[in-house]
């Protein structure tokens, strides 16, 4: 198998949202020069990004986003990476992996590169087992199986939506930790793949993440962040729990853990804290919302199952602040927009088995 | 942390059910022979179980049992390592840390003999975070922490009732997946410990396992397996599913992950596929069951909690099998016994935080 996954070279974009030069792309070049990549410039539009030669790309800037969208723009962010998810919206292709500029390309125990991307493939391909825990992990993996006590009903596994992969050395804390812990670095690699049980939340970082854009694409909205917002660097939280009650109704999988990529810098805590300071205690009543979201039966396709929840933040978040309306009409000016783009998804897109409750 | 983990040495009981000599303590002596032993003989009582000299032990072989439970013996299997629950029925100590006696120290990748039961001590003695997934893993492990986004209203975690221990070398598989892979072996060394999500049902194997017996003994109780009973191997299997259950009614703790053994033996595929029969078809009942199951609030103490179990169990698997109104009545008298056997938790044992759903 290892030597034997297919690399989807046509089947698989690369999201960069980026404000910068691309250098970083040069240590990635034996593995991402393969695949087309879809890089969303923020901020200034009339700076230009260099992209190293020899990669096949095409670059959106923010006259791009507001050509192409018109009005239905404001749904992208500006000035924070959660404007990638344009790039989601505008690929047309089957897989998506997103990895932000910078994330350079980590070793394994043995010293050999991490081929990140083939990894998040591997876990895409196979498949995701919500509805019970194995205790030796994903039993997909070679030299590994579901264990003794694990029902044999539940052993085809669900289709996988969703690769979340980790970071060595500068690990993902938030500001406050970032604060407490300044040289705390992440030098544990865990050999592990795992599925995300259902009707479990997690924090998914848009760092280094994969998915499956023709089962859970539009429900991969990174927010409203950035300039004119209260908030930052939720986007990708956000997304993470939208998608994930998402999937648990569909009865699609989430998995996490292995690849590893080469977090180099942290960022600055005192921005982050400003960035995030809202978030953090916003977040305590929007957890226990999507806790107990529950979408209706009839929501069969992840654009239904988007709308419904758009509904329900307003209904219930809007409460907590003013911004959560916003938010909850850019939800749904972000799926009319992904409709518009890719009108025969909006048309089909049923989930071949269907919600799961 | 690392040097400084308590040894509990007064407060915690080795149990090992056995039908043979203990020569594989020779392996452990570094390690467990600070502790007592509680040895659960099983099989013909006249047989005399060599244990190495410089151990401390108590042994109980079935006549013990019968004489110190009397009629209430009946609870405990024979010819089934089930019988192992009758040493954390009589012990007096918080903790209970139990294992086969085909299980040796294994090595961590840089050759490090892995002292396995300080790392269940350090899991025990650290908290447990049900109720939200931490992408680096157990956030209280040195060098880690809880990631960005992640509520830090439940950053303080709940108590740890049970950790799970995993196994190199011969894998925990049921007979059918021995039968199919008899040559598989687990190599792969995770290196990480994790909360099982509430919720979330997983294979308990009892190979390798600590648990809180404060917190969450009476649900340990390891079911009638063995003879004249029509299954066997799934006994840890069940007392992994009862006492998930109530730890996630009652707001405990379960993690699973390191530390490895060396599993040194498979037993026979052929022998285990007679034993395993029939668990594997009701299991596609139980399962459904125990994901199904609601505690009332008002039970409040494991004992309330287990005997609640025991009437669902006869209410909705008893039409499944006969088998299962027996050991209904086998719960039942097996917290009575329980009971007989430590009065004072019979009386106390009210979980400091009290039920949470």
């Amino acid at each position: 198998m290892a030597s034997a996954t297919p690399v989807l070279k046509d089947e698989l974009d690369i999201v960069i949202p980026t404000i910068r030069n691309l250098d970083f792309l040069e240590m990635w070049r034996p593995f991402f020069q393969p695949y087309h990549l879809i890089i969303v410039q923020d901020g200034d539009p009339s700076k230009t990004i260099k992209v190293p030669q020899g990669f096949d790309y095409e670059l959106y800037n923010r006259n791009d986003i507001n050509r192409i969208l018109g009005p239905k723009a404001s749904c992208i962010s500006f000035k924070d990476s959660a404007c990638r998810c344009f790039g989601y919206m505008v690929s047309k292709k089957k897989y998506i992996y997103t990895i932000d500029d910078d994330c350079f390309v980590a070793k394994d125990p043995s010293g050999k590169e991490i081929n990140a991307l083939e990894q998040h493939i591997k876990n895409l391909l196979s498949p995701s087992t919500p509805f019970f825990f194995n205790t030796l992990y994903d039993p997909y993996r070679e030299g590994t199986d579901f264990v003794r006590g694990y029902p044999f009903s539940l052993r085809e596994g669900v289709p996988t939506a969703v690769s979340h992969g980790l970071w060595l050395n500068i690990p993902d804390y938030d500001a406050p930790t970032q604060l407490v812990k300044p040289l705390e670095r992440n030098t544990r690699y865990v050999d592990a793949v795992m599925t995300v049980p259902k009707g479990t939340l997690f924090p998914m970082c848009g760092m280094n993440l994969g998915f499956n854009r023709e089962l859970i694409g539009p429900a991969m909205y990174f927010g409203l962040m950035g300039d004119g917002q209260p908030i930052g660097r939720y986007d990708d939280m956000w997304a993470g729990w939208c998608m994930k009650v998402i999937c648990d109704h569909l009865g699609l999988g989430v998995k996490t853990g292995l690849p590893y990529i080469w977090h180099s810098k942290a960022s600055n805590p005192f921005v982050n804290l400003k960035k995030e300071y809202k978030g953090i205690y916003w977040q305590e009543e929007l957890i226990p919302f999507f806790q107990s979201v529950t979408i209706p039966k009839d929501c069969t396709t992840v654009q239904k199952c988007y709308l419904e929840l758009a509904k329900q933040v307003k209904a219930k978040l809007g409460k907590v602040d003013d911004y959560f309306n916003k938010l909850a009409d850019a939800m749904v000016t972000w799926i009319e927009a992904w409709d518009e783009l890719n009108p025969s998804s909006a048309a089909s897109a049923e989930v071949p088995n269907g919600p799961k409750k």
